[in-house]
This record gives C-alpha cells, sequence and structure tokens, in this order.
C-alpha cells in the first residue's frame, strides 16, 4: 500500500513537472505565454546582437536578450544532447539602461521591449519547430512556416533548431554527447 | 496512516527544497559554491557595468555579470519583499565575444571569468551579509567585514544590502511590497 502511494505521489509529480512547462495553445491556435518563464531555467544574455546583411545596431539604445528554457525541456538536454519534444524557449528582449543608482558605465536592463518563443510540437508543426511572437498579448501569434526565423534557425541551429552555440553552459553539453551539427556550432574563442 | 505519510513526505520536500540552497561553509569557513547555482532564478544581466569614481570600463572587452538567487529565498522574497536569513546570491562574471556564428554586432557571452557570491546568514556574520570571491576554486574565501562590498552594498543596495534596483522584475515586488529604502532604489527610466 506505500509503495503504491509513494509510486502514485511519484507519477503525479513528474506529470506536474513534465505538463507544467509544455506549450498551451489557446482556441487560436496562438500559444499562451508561460507565466512563470521567468523561474525557468536560465541559458544565457547578449547585448545588441545582430545578424543578417541587413541588420544594423542601434548603438545608442541596445537592446539585451535574455533567453530562458522549460526545466523538463532542460533535463533532457542535458542528459542526452537533444531537445525532447514539447520543449519551450522563451526570447525576453528588454531595454537598456546607461546611467542609474551607483551605475557610471556599461548596461543594465530595463523593461521588456518583446517577447518571443520557440516550440517544439512534432505533433503540431509539420517542421517540428515553430516560432511565436507575443505583442502586448499574453497569447502568441505564430510566424508563418517559410518566415526567416524558420529558415535562420534551420540553418544556423547549433543544435536542431536552437543557437546552443550562444548558451555557453549547453555548447559543453552538446560536445560532450556529441549533438553539434558539423561545421556549425562552433563559435571563435574569446580573443 | 494516509495522512501521515503526506505529511511526511510534505515536510522531506519542503526540507529539501528550502535546505538544498542554503549556504554551505567548508573547514576553513570558506562558502562552497552551489553546484547547480545555473538552475536557480535568474534576476538580470548587465554589460561593462561600473561604479565608482576610480571604475573605468574596458571598452574593448566589457564583462557581462549574470545574477541568480536560491530558489527558495526568492519565493520569500516574491510574497514578502524581504530576503530570509540563508538568502544566498551568486554574481557570475562572463568574458564577452562580438564576433561568432551568426552575429555580426553587439556582444554575446563566453567563458567564466570570475564568481561571487552574496550570502545572509545572521547567526554567522554580524552584519548578517558576507561577500565571497571563487578564484578557479569551488570554496570561496570571505571578504573582511569592513570590504568595500560590505560597505557599497550597504549603502547603495535597494532592499537591505541588495541591489534590487537592477532586477527589473524584482524591483516592481519591492515596490509593490513597500520594502525599498527611500532614495535609493529608484533607478531613472528608460529614455
Amino acid at each position: 500500500m506505500f509503495r503504491a502511494l509513494l509510486l502514485a505521489l511519484a507519477s503525479l509529480t513528474a506529470v506536474a513537472q513534465t505538463g507544467s512547462d509544455a506549450p498551451r495553445y489557446d482556441g487560436d491556435g496562438k500559444l499562451m505565454l508561460p507565466e512563470n518563464y521567468r523561474e525557468w531555467i536560465y541559458l544565457s544574455s547578449g547585448l545588441g546582437m545582430t545578424y543578417g546583411p541587413a541588420a544594423s545596431a542601434d548603438a545608442a539604445h541596445p537592446l539585451f536578450d535574455n533567453v530562458f528554457v522549460s526545466p523538463a525541456a532542460y533535463r533532457v538536454f542535458v542528459n542526452s544532447g537533444h531537445w525532447p519534444d514539447k520543449t519551450v524557449f522563451i526570447l525576453e528582449i528588454r531595454r537598456s539602461n546607461e546611467k542609474g543608482s551607483i551605475n557610471n558605465g556599461g548596461h543594465f536592463q530595463s523593461d521588456v521591449a518583446a517577447i518571443e518563443a520557440e516550440v517544439k510540437d512534432e505533433n503540431r508543426f509539420p517542421q517540428k519547430w515553430a516560432y511565436f511572437g507575443f505583442g502586448k498579448s499574453t497569447a502568441g501569434s505564430p510566424f508563418p512556416a517559410n518566415s526567416t526565423c524558420n529558415a535562420c534557425h534551420g540553418a544556423n541551429g547549433a543544435v536542431e533548431n536552437t543557437f546552443v552555440q550562444f548558451y555557453p553552459t549547453l555548447i559543453e553539453v552538446a560536445r560532450g554527447k556529441g549533438t553539434l551539427k558539423t561545421g556549425v556550432g562552433e563559435v571563435a574563442a574569446h580573443r
């Protein structure tokens, strides 16, 4: 009886852990912003990152990007170097401040400028991965399957469609597990 | 019986949650680096932040700082605006890269340059808060009680000795709970 109860509790806990951070959609197929994504696993931040020949940084007001991933997916990645179905990434873009309190150089983070999401949902999306933009809403509209998001992530992501090359703790995992795409995942060492 | 078992399990879970991220010291009084701090709650990042008249940013190679706090302490703060005893902050300082993969502007994070910690341990430290630097070691030596860390955090922290003014989600909590120090915690709004 004890054993049965413990197994039931363990099962409930597992469901709660894996179910709570899986993607959820509203009736229009929009992704619902996970309320607690700031308590998910942090992967890295950049400031003023730009890519592609058309992109140019706004040097006066660069934006920070913070990347979070769902905890259940993170644990699978750490053990395997692969992203499981139902992985959710949140890209939080924040404005930067330069002067405030005791800071008199460099940049710190201010209010949210935009939030985007990347989701692996194999049954829902033929390309497996999909991308969503949240305006002021808590429901994110999907970008079309031929969007530049899909194309660039697919071509340049170091592991599947994800930019693991920019996540310093995870690139070591992927190297160790041998899951980096050949010729894509290596970033030049510092200096 | 079921009820007793459930209570026992709940108690064990609570101990595991609050006990696992409390500060731990070695026999020399050094703080042991929490192995899983990257899975703690992320608060914010800066790039090239400097303070004080003597500090100057290395514009060519600015450093990122990432701040993490122990999950149990975070939950108390969200509910109260105060930091409980045994709160641990980890400051992770990383080098920055500018060129790599598809990035051709701005900065992304590279390897760890330094790790420091701030700990609230009321029985252990007369000033309640203490500061630790980790070199290449996983055991952090405490800075003396009259260090500039102690003085600056005490004088300029927006909530107790902590720089909540630089943590955009927590400053809203502190405002709501009325725990910001008067005249210290406000950072100029963006632009």
